[in-house]
């Protein structure tokens, strides 16, 4: 299968993605001190992605922002049910609830070479099934003791190649990882 | 109260420091992969520090492992109870059910300048009660997926200072961090 699946995700330094109730006031105030203009790579990794892939609980997270910060790039939403999309997002947004397998393998017919897998239950799915490709985790500095994990259980470990670590002077440290198929 | 209390510790990408039943058998196999002579800076740091401070548990799995590491550097093994402590050891180890901050205290007045700080439990305690000054932590290429965790529950959020991040070509990553102090 010619696709990546890759994640592109913050944490604070103790692996979590959100607080437990899902706020992101740490990681919002961290971004404060970034200086304008400075994105991370995620820019770059957004061109590079034909599909979004995130669960039920992110999509509507997103939702709740207001403003859909996806422009037109297709949207999958994971969900066991069919779930409420508004008009205006009807064109780029569609549900499914296809297994990360048989999701990877129909987009790939459809000529995606690269998703983007965000949420975390997401992210653990993908991760368990063995259908993730590589990890870019941007570490934010600070360690909140509690909250939604990044990593979950698995049947067994994942073997790791490191590609890149970035720093920046605001603090933030970005690892790069591919992982390594049996 | 001028001493530094510093963790120098390996996690899997997950932050596990362990399997659930205390193997190392992925970092064993991870250091198979260092080259000879490197020592991610380990013996600098081990050079820097007066007191070696771990738990029971921790003091108990490095006994298990035969041949003690820590040549004449004192070590001190927190623990509710007496611990034993072989013959051999009696010159260096000795034990306390002082808190992390009393211990810190008594330390500071016998002249010690920074501690070592070992062992999950142990590391978490001085974490939640403010008492530890820096963190490195060398990334394993590897998700473990369950195992002791480095990081625990925390009263508030630990707001960190980057200090430097060092990679390594066997793809190993550390990172060290400074606590801010509020």
């Amino acid at each position: 299968m010619n696709l990546r699946a890759s994640v592109f995700i913050a944490t604070s330094l103790d692996r979590f993605i959100a607080r437990t109730d899902g706020k992101l006031d740490w990681l919002d105030a961290a971004n404060a001190t970034v200086p304008e203009g400075e994105d991370c790579g995620y820019h770059a990794f957004f061109e590079s992605i034909d599909f979004l892939i995130m669960g039920r609980k992110t999509y509507e997270q997103v939702l709740s922002f207001g403003k859909w910060p996806y422009g037109t790039k297709p949207v999958i939403v994971l969900s066991r049910n069919k779930i409420a999309i508004p008009e205006q997002l009807a064109q780029t947004v569609s549900d499914s609830s296809e297994s990360p397998k048989d999701l990877c393998e129909r987009l790939s017919k459809v000529g995606a070479k690269r998703l983007y897998i965000d949420g975390g239950i997401t992210i653990q799915r993908f991760l368990a099934e063995g259908m993730i490709n590589d990890l870019t985790i941007t570490v934010i500095p600070v360690i909140l003791g509690s909250g939604i994990p990044l990593f979950g259980n698995l049947k067994k470990d994942i073997t790791l190649k490191h590609l890149a670590t970035k720093t920046y002077d605001f603090g933030f440290v970005q690892l790069s990882y591919e992982v390594v198929k049996d």
